[in-house]
């Protein structure tokens, strides 16, 4: 079979390495941004384009939510497979007379940072039953942990996947901007950090929560309000109290 | 030197089990909560007290802020030192004639759940060098992370936790709320709340950060709203993406 990926960005270069690493040859990587285009494929030894699309029987577009459709088009070819890796995108969003499939990888791909790809859960949708196997037996090259999935799910996942993980991140660097500007090494809580994690594989997350919202120390929650300088900190401060003390009627 | 820890919570009991790993003998654990007090007691062979208050070196409060100051009253030994485990009270808050400390230990506790203790930070902070070389030997038998403190200090500290840990650990009851009325496994997402935290040991949160919010992608985040049914994970999700996007000046 041959696959060729579309995209350059995080998930492209992601799911090309995962795929060369369990010995599945690729046939182009390709997109617009030559100087990522030509590292990933110095990287990985892959033939890469940014004009001319590689005859395939699998394309995967791997490029934001905003150009799928539009990517898609460029793939004038009929009796292939085209599957997009969009968490909240129908299959239908891809324009062509191909069978359309969805590839959904549950993960969070930042360039430098490693993988281990065999944990990454994967999320199928496609047209038909034969489709179905190709792509699960592809996906599961890859990692042990392949499922099938409609869209109405699939974007249910995408959503909290958000709140696991986006909002998640984005509170770490809220933190480490509090403690930066004390001086107060970020390192110091990375032992906090994990443990919070680690408690969740073995406590609901419901159960272990902890701090002074759930404990419903008022004093705590307006010391620290008056400590918080920023805005957008302020703001989180408030609406994630509330949201507690709603969860645990205080 | 006699110990004495104050209190029969999560914080109490860990410490004391921390203790006694350590080949640390405690003189009693006290408190009101016989029920626990003799659970604990039983668990790590420590004599317990809900009435007399035994004779010690070192009293150790770990009890719930509201607390502290009253508890702390109960303690009318002069030459002894006595600690609380608060991030957020000044030592000053102990209302007694002894000496005062602080000794707080950065991590989230839950009853049920094992932790490292080796991998603690403890922070300190005492009214003289005798008192803080006292607890650092102490600290320092149970973990290799040992710091001093100040009240102004430790006040960050405990903020900047409150983020990093009680929030996100919200996040994830919020996350699987969405998926458990969906009928997702939580399970799912495991492998990227791993990966979401292993990313910050490497990169730095700001650098780290994925998602719709950070990539503009205006429809995602309106197609959320929509699929969002509670207002408290309605109000979580605007705010967040309003902080991201500041943040990334979008």
């Amino acid at each position: 079979m041959q696959i060729v990926i579309i995209g350059s960005g995080n998930v492209a270069y992601h799911m090309a390495k995962a795929f060369r690493l369990n010995g599945i040859s690729l046939a182009q990587i390709f997109g617009r941004n030559e100087k990522e285009l030509s590292k990933i494929s110095e990287e990985l030894n892959i033939p890469y384009s940014t004009e001319y699309l590689e005859d395939a029987d699998l394309y995967i577009i791997c490029v934001s939510d905003n150009s799928v459709g539009e990517v898609s088009k460029m793939i004038t070819k009929k009796n292939c497979l085209v599957a997009h890796t969009s968490g909240s995108l129908p299959k239908e969003n891809l324009s062509g007379e191909y069978r359309k499939a969805s590839f959904y990888p549950l993960q969070t791909f930042s360039r430098s940072k490693e993988l281990e790809y065999d944990k990454i859960p994967f999320f199928i949708e496609t047209e038909n039953e034969e489709d179905t196997k190709t792509l699960f037996k592809l996906a599961s090259s890859i990692s042990k942990n392949v499922m099938e999935s409609t869209h109405e799910k699939r974007k249910y996942i995408h959503l909290t996947a958000v709140f696991a993980c986006n909002f998640v991140n984005h509170l770490f660097s809220r933190a480490k901007e509090i403690s930066d500007a004390q001086e107060i090494p970020f390192d110091y809580f990375l032992p906090l950090i994990d443990e919070t994690v680690q408690k969740i594989h073995e406590i609901e997350p419901k159960q272990a929560q902890t701090g002074p919202a759930v404990r419903n120390d008022l004093r705590v929650l307006e010391l620290h309000e008056q400590l918080l300088q920023d805005e957008e900190s302020i703001s989180i401060y408030k609406t994630m109290n509330h949201s507690i003390q709603k969860m645990y009627e205080l």
